[in-house]
């Protein structure tokens, strides 16, 4: 195997590498001609990530053939998150090993991680025909899970023509967030006819974490089926699907 | 039971109820024609807050004649910790519950609390008549506590003509404050004759935590006997006493 | 005994304290007609500090005659860390206790600490010829010291002409960590020759802690020998020793 990858900004792959590991601590990233891709199901197989990053994204991109790297994404979330301003990231590989070379001005740390077998599971991504499509902003949808979690574990979005509407209910009181689409908290809505699901609220704020401030988040929703969650980090797809809650 | 309330600054609230969240997890506001109070003793008895908001506070003040809403005034509090900028709130009853409303430029959010039976206790405001009263800059307040507090878990008042001393004792050493009554840290200061009391520093924490910057905190002392703390915030005003400690 | 010793500036001997604090938390402070210094090892054997501030640094210096002021450093910092800004402080004996008079503009707060007998132990310096002396930048260190700390417990120092390398090797990977004398992050580097040593981490880290922002760190080094690490906080000389670490 030989590929080496350039990113220009090291926070870029941190950025992602965040997204990745709100969900799995483990995972298999492939390596195309076209791109990066990573697709798992979290532990408990209630949600899915989906990842892609196109190798336009990269400075440099250079492969013989496509091949799978599977890795601790916890580890490498860790060494990610050491990026100093203003270095540059290689990712190669190198004696069977990952190695990322974060270089800076005056400076280049090289850190070595082992590659490992992920057991592969058939991830495939959920079929749904949904009827609603919410663009909400990151920091609006963020503040509305926290209002929720004050109330409850789960949280209902119900979407409809013209109306998207968060709530919750618990011991101590009910919630209703009532939204006008006006182009700020609520960017964009399309219902053929209304949806309404109930989700895990930690699941949820798990996704939205890295989300880029300014960004919106697109949610696709259909009665008591999977949510369907995307946003972008620059070029790269973060795309999460969630099962929906059913009360026992 | 009809009433319907109105601030333009849902922050104002919020800070009310931290005032008072922070010794009592529960209690029952009356709201008459005049404003609203609360009365309520903390759960072990030694401390006590008075808190009162008149009806010129409020931008509406609708209500049909006085009433009782017992509340649990921890998740009152944690509702009002969501509260964003340029929020208005409005209070009212609902269905037998009390719906807290804050209004947005482009969203509505609607928190409907249940009610309940707080156990009314014959919580009367002690009378005492106080020899020493000092008024001191709450930031300063807050500062002579936290040193008090690496040496031991009491604090020592006292006030006399022209001097304010705060003192406490532990197993490491002892510390002494003396102020000057200069306008700054120590406002005012009005004494008859000498007092001085102990006083369990958690308790005096708490009821300063949410005295607005840049405030004066009263202190009302008699030498053992409960110490009286006031403060405003806007035209709110918060009363605490707290029994003096009496070394066994 | 009778010494009274003035600063001007009260957070210089908090940072000071904060130096010694990190390594041990009681300690003997001989006071001399030159100026204060302390000399303690950590209580597991393991490492070293030896600190020196000259009579010079003070605003006042009086004393009779030498004399040793046993105090547990740990109360000593938390009162130190209670210092507010533009406050000078009294250092001297008072009724067998150490007195510190925090002085500001309006108020005056009296700290008395006990004294205590700390056991002397016989703490001299290790003599070591260091092959190698690396001046760096101490917020560089630092940052070298927490990209280790991902990786493993340890971390090894690398000296010789012209290049200083830092590298750790763990369960998840390894680091290495190139750099250039530059004038930036490393300073200076004069290396007789080759040297390399292991250290445990946690100790560094606790030594680095209160070096100054923007102030070298000299590292000298031999193989498999102590490390000797020092900086000034002002005119104050902070030196550690660590013992090298050896895999068994």
């Amino acid at each position: 195997m030989s590929f080496e990858l350039k990113l220009d900004n090291a926070k870029y792959w941190r950025d992602c590498v965040e997204a990745i590991v709100s969900l799995v601590d483990e995972g298999t990233f492939n390596i195309s001609k076209d791109g990066i891709s990573l697709r798992a199901m979290d532990p408990s197989g209630i949600s899915m990530i989906s990842f892609s990053m196109p190798s336009k994204a990269f400075s440099k991109y250079e492969i013989d053939k496509g091949q799978d790297v599977g890795l601790n994404i916890d580890n490498l979330s860790k060494i990610m998150s050491r990026t100093r301003d203003d270095e540059a990231l290689v990712i190669k590989e190198a004696e069977g090993k990952l190695l990322l070379e974060f270089v800076g001005a005056k400076s280049r740390r090289r850190y070595r991680l082992h590659l490992i077998d992920v057991r592969k599971k058939d991830d495939k991504e959920p079929k749904v025909e949904f009827d609603a499509q919410v663009e909400v902003d990151g920091e609006h949808l963020k503040n509305a899970l926290k209002d929720a979690s004050l109330i409850s574990s789960y949280i209902a979005f119900k979407a409809g023509k013209g109306h998207f509407t968060i709530s919750a209910k618990g011991d101590s009181g009910d919630l209703e967030e009532l939204n006008e689409v006006d182009g700020t908290g609520i960017r964009k809505l399309d219902a053929s006819k209304d949806a309404e699901s109930v989700f895990n609220l930690e699941f949820l704020e798990n996704m939205v974490r890295s989300s880029p401030m300014g960004n919106s988040i697109k949610l696709s929703i259909k009665s008591d089926q999977p949510l369907k969650l995307t946003y972008n980090i620059g070029d790269a797809a973060v795309t999460y699907f969630l099962a929906p809650y059913v009360e026992e």
